[in-house]
């Protein structure tokens, strides 16, 4: 009886901080779709002191004393006890930043954000140099404060997928490397499929219509949420009743919003899905961000860009958009599915996709390590685009000015965007595996099979697993790339029809 | 320098509280304009945790002991030191309130709101009664915690009107009812004005599209302030440079969107116009709600229901309106000022508006000072309803259900409405008064003069004086009705044509 009693004193701690988060998320959400340009000043204040508050009451003693009470104690649930752990951890690492790098990490990054809106103005790397080179110290002395075993950037990786490690991120990406080039040399010599036609006009509200639709066909709940339209897109939720997508419409290409939809809506699925009652807790939230990005990635990919998706929902298209009706679902399901090495990592296909991401591990990976100088950045980026993907970058902006990650402290996080498209294949070869029927129940619209898979081996876990257990428990291995090489593979022979 | 330092950190701490504040008013707009339905409950305990934290964060020690120090110490401005006496004031206020009536209040509250809705659903107060007693005995309970002079209701009133008391109250209604009511009898032996055209169908899009001109004209600056749909109009501000007003759109009825755009774009350029550096202190907050309302009314009625405006908006009513090409300004201006005694204060004229007030504010002087028994309400509504208005009340739903105020625990707001038409009428006056061409200018759309008499006399004071003493300042004598009287017979006089 106490320890439940103590166990409703740690929910409700955990459920203020997670009011004062998700009102931040608001703040954020506003900023991005509505707010006004003049706002901005004291909204970022405001998004501060409410970040301040979250952090305060996250160091709170009381929480502390509830936590060292319940580690380890008799008489909670085996979910329970899990929270309690996981929590635990959080408050401990919590802990090791002092004030004084929490500050110094604030005010470094706004500089740099700045610094980088200011070069990729002047399309110039040496006006973001300084303030990056800051940052990266700063970086690497948060590695040493987080602690780590073998390499410092482990640290910092551990921030979006816990337990990823250098040791095994070069060795999944060496092996990955090899199919991948050998893959990419080959359809290079074939004959290119036509995608002209997904660049000419397309209405602006039929797109946004066409959006919408797709989205109720995923299965996303409108009445727990609801799309908007913002710069670049992205996913944000407030509770499980009230997650939200953004989404940009591009007049002058048909294929920009579609499957970026279907991209945010996977996120959205995933936020919409976690158990509900579990609100504040580690239980109630997402597993890591590989696993949400799979979840994008399995619906924007392994379905949007399959052959049963197109097929299915051709008729929509040319009902969307007159002028693709003599297009088949063949040629748009090519279209849609070409591979070509390009400089800009968000516009790239899904094979070459993770070339960007590998050059953009390796140069963090050096910068953290001390291997590689901030201000040779871009040689080490211009070389290893030309290497890898053959590619000549003009200038920085399309270089390694290109991603906002960076400047806003993010180290760690690429990786992430690679593992999610492998996890999504694994999860794709699991659940095609226990059930036969799912090319032909996508063929018909139907997501009910796939649904329940999702629900059954990740949604309903939050972050009780990491991802590797999760994937273990729901494919009964760990990560293995095989199986993204396989799906590629197969996806191509029938682009490429050899 | 000390003085100074302290008041530096006086004001860090109060923009906190303010941060905390405006972060509530973000998510309860969210509410109100896009939230999905099933985000309604964890939204819920997102703002009350964020109002309990800006209520903690006011109560706090260190604020406390800054506020001792700094009352009527040397080497502050006058503005400085008015600040900190008003927020003394306010924190001493804060203070009394125990944590058992502030949860009694809240919990209440809630419970109250919901009786309201249901007692609504089933169209008889009895649903209503129980909590609504409850309350109502809280109030009572409240107002001596605040504490007062003569009346306990004067401890609610000065919750929204500094100064107001019921001496000073019933003078003023009396005062006002007697020519009122005469003005009332002799309108309604006139012939009266067509207004069957305000009532046909108006596109949607073409009114939402006339309302934005309506603001823009107004000086409603869009980079700083938005308009969007919600279900009640309200104005909302999380900053000067962010100030939403909303508005709904009622396609059988042309007035009803158009004169409530004005009504919000008053309440909006009030905002929008506060001193911006005073951010988070009373010297940037507006003066009162009476003061507010007479920015509203002033927009609504003063201006927006003048002839001379209507004359300049002609071309664009047409514009945007072609069904009613053959109305002439002279009609237009008749039949939205037209009086007619009815049962619903929302919807009621500039005249009669104020018996609705009136009726409201007797009763919960009864109520409060105990003359009147909670279960005797819908007799004493439906009596004065008759008597004053000469209406007969045929549900509740009609009659004393109608207003939202009392379940959400607001006793002594009505009265500001009135206060707020009197003021705007004495401005007016005011205005005029030292200039002579300000009908020339609202005929030409010019508000030039209105805007600066407006930021010089109320807007840039912000909270530093009562609106007593505002009103005072402006017009050279505190409150007078006969300002609100005049104008009134003037325009009728113009309107029925006598």
């Amino acid at each position: 009886m106490k320890r439940q009693k103590q166990y409703e004193q740690y929910i409700s701690q955990m459920r203020k901080i997670a009011d004062v988060k998700n009102a931040l998320a608001v703040l954020q959400w506003d900023q991005e779709t509505y707010m006004p340009r003049k706002g901005a000043t004291r909204r970022g204040e405001q998004m501060a002191t409410l970040s301040e508050l979250a952090h305060q009451l996250f160091a709170d003693e009381s929480l502390e004393n509830l936590l060292m009470e319940l580690s380890g104690a008799d008489g909670l649930t085996e979910v329970q006890a899990r929270n309690i752990a996981l929590t635990r951890e959080d408050f401990e690492k919590n802990k090791r930043y002092s004030p004084e790098l929490v500050r110094a990490l604030a005010e470094t990054t706004n500089k740099c954000y700045h610094a980088w809106i200011e070069s990729r103005r002047q399309n110039d790397f040496r006006f973001f140099e300084t303030e990056l080179d800051a940052l990266v110290r700063l970086k690497k002395e948060e590695a040493q404060v987080l602690g780590f075993k073998q390499h410092p950037y482990d640290a910092l990786l551990n921030e979006f997928e816990k337990g990823a490690t250098v040791n095994w991120l070069d060795e999944l990406f060496n092996d990955l490397r090899t199919p991948l080039r050998s893959l990419l040399s080959s359809l290079m010599e074939m004959p290119q499929p036509k995608t002209e036609f997904l660049r000419q006009h397309f209405d602006k509200d039929a797109q946004w219509r066409f959006g919408l639709e797709l989205l109720k066909q995923m299965g996303f709940d409108f009445e727990a949420g609801r799309q908007d339209i913002s710069e670049h897109p992205f996913t944000t939720s407030f509770s499980t009743g009230d997650v939200r997508v953004t989404t940009r419409i591009d007049e002058n290409d048909f294929s920009s919003m579609t499957w970026s939809c279907l991209h945010e809506g996977g996120h959205a699925l995933y936020e919409q899905g976690l158990p509900g009652d579990q609100y504040g807790l580690p239980s109630g939230e997402f597993c890591s961000l590989g696993i949400h990005e799979s979840q994008s990635r399995l619906w924007e990919n392994c379905i949007g860009r399959n052959k049963a998706f197109i097929e299915h929902n051709i008729n929509l298209v040319r009902k969307s958009f007159p002028q693709l009706n003599t297009v088949s679902p063949q040629h748009l399901f090519a279209a849609v599915n070409v591979v070509k090495p390009s400089l800009i990592r968000t516009e790239s296909d899904e094979l070459t996709y993770h070339f960007h991401v590998m050059i953009r591990y390796e140069l963090e990976k050096r910068l953290i390590e001390g291997s590689l100088a901030t201000k040779d950045i871009p040689q080490f980026w211009n070389s290893s685009y030309k290497q890898l993907l053959g590619v000549d970058v003009p200038d920085d902006k399309s270089g390694c000015l290109q991603d906002i990650h960076w400047s806003h402290g993010s180290f760690g996080y690429f990786p992430t965007y690679s593992l999610g498209s492998l996890y999504a294949a694994q999860f794709y070869a699991s659940m095609n595996k226990t059930h036969s029927g799912i090319a032909g129940e996508i063929a018909n619209g139907n997501y009910t099979t796939i649904q329940r898979w999702l629900h059954r081996h990740v949604y309903q876990y939050g972050r009780s697993f990491t991802s590797n257990e999760l994937c273990n428990k729901a494919t009964g291995e760990p990560l293995q790339m095989e199986y993204f090489v396989q799906y590629l593979t197969a996806k191509y022979q029938d682009v490429y029809q050899f």
